[in-house]
């Protein structure tokens, strides 16, 4: 599927293409890269009117822009004027909107579309100069959905190296040693998260790839989703692996989770575990165009209920956290963001070909630990393709 | 001098303390972190009423925030009502805004300063529930400008782990052996950009330090400030090596450059680099408080331009982009985020005890390469003390 028909889908104006603005800079923001190509650390005016793309860029990226820009056309900050509206605004007001309010006007659009998380300041120069400004975020977020076979490929190419990582983990912890006490020892060193997300991260920035934020949580600090894990791993513990590396070169993110345990797992533990994957393949089995997420999310709460943990779809109740059992959405969409669209969740959003999505239940408890599993899948014509090539049986996560 | 001092110096308010509000990740907003204390990847409502400072987070969030995050008040989303506000909305709007509109309305603030990124989906809904917003770009960045001792430590702990990458590159290229036709060879194997950026950022990596975007251009790409250069390294040229991580843990950064010739250089080279250092030396004599950045980027122009090259200052022209001689700021303040105020360039904003800026001086000639050399400092009361420990001799630089 095209980005085009996703734009059609997801518009705010259907049937017609919105003239569309971004400023900011790419190298932090995938609107501004996805509509230029272009990759820069400090903020550029990236602007579509009627179906023409225009890039403006300081001084300092001029001749690099020249080269690696995929726009219809190149301005530099100089030719719109920015010295001289610097000067006007004396340092309040944006420069930048002011000129790409000057830029829309010698264009003839007199309204934009937006991303979401345009700077207010922005926002309110381009409103002083009166261009209409209508945040657009469904649309933005529909132009990146449906992934081309390239865009596929990219992320595909992160997620071999992720697992490669995380194949380089599993030696780690297979061939540690349990001391007395429990703890982990490897070649003579205690083995602590911080030890093993280094082999990980290493590893990964050997071939290229950008790891941040790595999960290496063990025992009850695997029972927080978000904690990224510190000291001494021990035996008998869920340790939770959830590695999410971009490519340097094409910016484009990857996502895995397993779920290890290094001897002998308790009777609680394998009921975790067995749950948590029954319900990731019941979630797999029903992904499919034209199913939302809020059905994929559903599946996967029923399945971990009818096992006796709590979810946020039974057991939520207003104004407590809940911080047991299955506490976070099902998946999120994958590209040039690590969370992007569409959610598995609890919003409608139905799954397009070409949509990329983790699908990642998991299941905690306080004190013990958590078990979380999770693929990448591209969504297909019939179903969907799993991006993901690690094992994840309950033989293969006992290391 | 404490960030009081500074907010009533740079505060849109002057004597008195605005009510802040940030809605943002603050792993990708210094705002929202240095609110907080808590760094987490979805966003936040972050909020200072009255000299109170709130955080609201996710469910999965709560737990970790209660452990970690500096505020005087933690609140949950579910607290705030966000799912019901999520209905009323129906996935349009902001849902965060309108649960932090709730927010201020019950602490009585009805005037919150913003920063300028402020989404403006954010800050739509805000205007849209009564809450007045004003962007306080320059507010906040005054709170983050002087810096703690405390946060000039984090910063050296960065700058360390730089220079020690970067001696690492420099022995990998004195190390290395040249062909008859000039490229490098290190090992048995070609050495390009590629790899010595590899040897830096795993060096860093290993150490917990991130680098992004580390430049090591060669020959004629040297002469674009902004390509991270690619390709075989060759003798004879000017080699710029410009590293500037983050710490894992602190997520402060430091900046460093510095440009190495394999071999013997030309006579050009030798001038273009003596020309940067002695700019860079002039620079440094002339920082002090009270000092505008404009006055030191005067100084170092001066200097560039007396020794023959084009500088913006004195060469600029408007509509025609320099790409030759100094076409870029002479620095910027460093901290949590890489590029912040104050900078050394076209601004008036006069230096503070307690910034830490770059000292980044270079000379560029198209299709001969370019030489650039950069110091991180932190102001005094009486001048400033060079974070830097690195030589920078010319001839520390033939390698």
């Amino acid at each position: 599927m095209t980005q085009k028909s996703v734009a059609k889908t997801e518009g705010p104006e259907s049937g017609s293409e919105p003239d569309l603005l971004v400023i900011s800079a790419p190298e932090h923001d995938a609107s501004a890269y996805h509509l230029t190509g272009f990759l820069a650390p400090d903020a550029v005016i990236a602007a579509r009117v009627e179906g023409r793309t225009y890039l403006a860029v300081s001084s300092l990226e001029y001749g690099r822009a020249k080269r690696q820009a995929a726009v219809d056309e190149l301005l530099s900050y100089d030719e719109l004027g920015i010295r001289e509206l610097a000067r006007e605004l004396g340092g309040g007001g944006s420069v930048l909107a002011a000129a790409a309010a000057d830029l829309l006007k010698k264009l003839g659009a007199r309204s934009v579309t937006v991303p979401p998380n345009l700077g207010v300041v922005h926002a309110d120069e381009l409103r002083r100069r009166g261009v209409e400004v209508e945040p657009g975020g469904a649309y933005f977020a529909g132009l990146r959905r449906a992934k081309t076979e390239r865009e596929v490929g990219y992320i595909e190419e992160v997620q071999r190296a992720t697992e490669a990582a995380v194949a380089l983990a599993r030696e780690v912890l297979s061939g540690s040693e349990v001391l007395k006490d429990g703890t982990l020892v490897h070649e003579g060193a205690p083995l602590t998260s911080e030890g093993l997300r280094s082999v990980i991260d290493v590893d990964l920035l050997r071939r290229g790839f950008h790891a941040s934020g790595t999960i290496v949580a063990g025992g009850p600090q695997a029972a927080d989703p978000h904690e990224r894990g510190s000291g001494p791993l021990r035996a008998g513990e869920t340790i939770i692996v959830d590695v999410f590396p971009s490519s340097a070169k094409s910016r484009y993110f990857a996502d895995m989770t397993r779920t290890f345990v290094k001897g002998e797992p308790s009777d609680e533990v394998r009921k975790m575990y067995r749950t948590v994957l029954a319900a990731q393949e019941r979630a797999l089995e029903s992904i499919r165009p034209g199913v939302s997420g809020r059905e994929v999310h559903r599946a996967v709460s029923e399945v971990i209920h009818a096992a006796g943990y709590k979810t946020l779809l039974h057991d939520q109740r207003p104004g407590e956290p809940l911080t047991e059992g299955f506490f976070h959405g099902t998946g999120h969409g994958v590209g040039l963001e690590l969370h992007e669209g569409p959610s598995l969740g609890t919003q409608d959003t139905e799954l397009l070909p070409g949509d990329v999505v983790t699908v990642e239940p998991g299941v905690y408890t306080p004190g013990l630990g958590g078990v979380r599993i999770e693929d990448l899948v591209v969504v297909t014509e019939s179903g969907l393709r799993n991006l993901t090539d690690f094992p994840k049986s309950f033989d293969s996560a006992i290391v």
